[in-house]
């Protein structure tokens, strides 16, 4: 099993896995693996793909079988293992424990090879409530401080084109999802206000970097964008927990969701990238000051050394004008040019 | 001019900077530039290059002529540019400033394409005199707050292949040194220790991560360590600033520059990667609790973005692994294998 370690300068915790198939990539030498053929995530292929944990389906159908709209499995090489003890200990000075954790693969449409933005708000309406009821079902087991949402779309970031994405249960909280929490904290107190409430009265009342506005989400290039095109949707409404949206939400952030996916897909050249759900810890590390949302960085870029070990970085794209052109690219494709 | 701009939840500083080169490959298509011919980097091209800010080199030779041994000249895509006012400013609730600061390029010996560890010790020791100089010389500029060093070696990270780094004096603390000023303070309160002196000890007990000790400095892989292969240089005495380090330990660090260099060049299979100078603060945000050190990452891996998203990294290759498979490579080396 793998282990959690933790950075004792900087309190970062890190997986070290060496039964992970990247290994291979490696040491000594890189190669790109190829797509399964056929592929295991379509429909007739469910004992292959693996065992549903849940699925949304037609009434009556039976596990494990087809007629379903969006199933849940585990991930065949988890990064976190749901058996074991988390047996946290010491090593000399350093902290580590057993990565125990969960990894889930939500499989998001029977249909393969589809981009978020071409299917239907009712099929990316299934795909968030999923999401929604895997971060209800996972918090029962008190191991967990966290849960994400990961989807990496488009081919140089996964292996499977058939969409997917991944749900992981944490038993500590991730460094990034840490800073915010420790940034919405300092806000509060200095302020009396959530940081992430201001920033969107802040984008509606400027609109130079909003995308959309729906009646419960914004979407929108933030000010100080790390990388060219990186799109935040926040819902207007002050939630600090994505299991806690309500159907209408869920509703209407799918139909954004498809839109902006829209607006990405067709105004960019490349079509690869990530989008990560950000939404409150767990147990006693749960915080009310925090408000979810979802980070979308169009594009895995091959980043220098430089911003890995400064945490500077340099984006030759302003947010104003991603906004700009993409928004440009929504008008194209609604006029139909 | 470009800005900087700060994100308002995490307190992370971006450049914005629309006027990059890389700018054309974000936006549209992605393109590979190609080397220059000949390289301007080279003796003969001095004044192509750029005048030279300083310069080691024969005695009595003329400045931008030959007989150098390493040149400084200003970059010439400057991520910050030295001229102009900072002054910051509100946008709202943002903040911003002019992105003003200093670009250096540090031309590492007059011979094209050599790895540092094809460097005479010599040569390296020349090399970290010159970033010692320029950290001493900028930080006389009142605007800086900090002082970085990058070297990023191999063709994946650089448009030249002419040995060479860059001096960095930025207006603001980066994020990544910032975390770990944080992280050193909060241990020296706990502890009234230096948690990199606790580190370097527990690594000398330990052994099972250890690269080379020299009589100055220790080359380790570090315990939580992000990316295979990753290496820190710690000196063995606390000193908080690169700038104050003797003669003596020039001497020292560069011959273990040249032997770890060496040990990662002739292991792995892939040869890019960067090294990255971590020094304490300027002015007022001087810590002497810091202590500095070099953090090298062989390789600018391809990151999904859950890591970029999370803060959470996965490693396939514990560094008690990565320590030995150096080690044999080193071995095999010595013994001419």
């Amino acid at each position: 099993m793998g282990e959690l370690r933790r950075d004792p300068v900087v309190n970062r915790w890190v997986i070290i896995d060496p039964e992970r198939a990247e290994r291979e990539a490696v040491f000594p030498i890189e190669e790109e693996a190829e797509e399964p053929i056929p592929c295991p995530f379509c429909p007739g292929h469910e004992l292959e793909a693996g065992k549903e944990i849940v699925a949304l389906g037609e009434p009556g159908r039976a596990p494990n079988a087809g007629g379903w709209w969006v199933r849940v499995i585990p991930d065949r090489r988890p990064i976190l293992r749901i058996e074991g003890q988390l047996d946290p200990r010491p090593e000399g000075m350093f902290d580590l424990m057993n990565a125990v954790g969960a990894h889930e693969l939500v499989v998001e449409t029977p249909e393969h090879d589809k981009h978020w933005h071409e299917l239907s708000e009712l099929q990316l309406e299934r795909v968030l409530k999923v999401w929604q009821e895997r971060s209800l079902d996972l918090r029962k087991d008190e191991r967990f401080r966290q849960v994400l949402m990961v989807k990496n779309y488009g081919q140089a970031t996964t292996l499977f084109r058939h969409p997917h994405s991944h749900v992981l249960a944490l038993p500590i909280v991730p460094k990034g999802v840490d800073e915010e929490i420790q940034g919405v904290l300092h806000y509060s107190r200095l302020k009396e206000r959530c940081v992430y409430c201001d920033i969107l009265r802040e984008e509606i009342r400027r609109g130079k970097r909003m995308l959309l506005e729906s009646s419960e989400v914004i979407a929108f290039t933030p000010f100080a964008s790390r990388f060219p095109f990186e799109t935040w949707i926040l819902p207007k409404f002050h939630l600090p927990d994505f299991g806690r949206i309500t159907g209408e939400e869920v509703k209407d952030l799918a139909a954004v969701l498809k839109a902006v996916m829209g607006m990405i897909q067709t105004s960019l050249a490349f079509s690869s990238g990530s989008l990560i759900l950000h939404t409150s810890p767990l147990q006693e590390y749960h915080r009310p000051e925090y408000h979810w949302h979802i980070e979308i960085v169009p594009k895995a870029s091959k980043v220098a050394g430089f911003e890995w070990g400064t945490g500077f970085f340099v984006n030759p794209v302003p947010p104003e004008e991603a906004a700009a052109w993409l928004q440009e690219g929504r008008q194209a494709r609604l006029e139909g040019l």
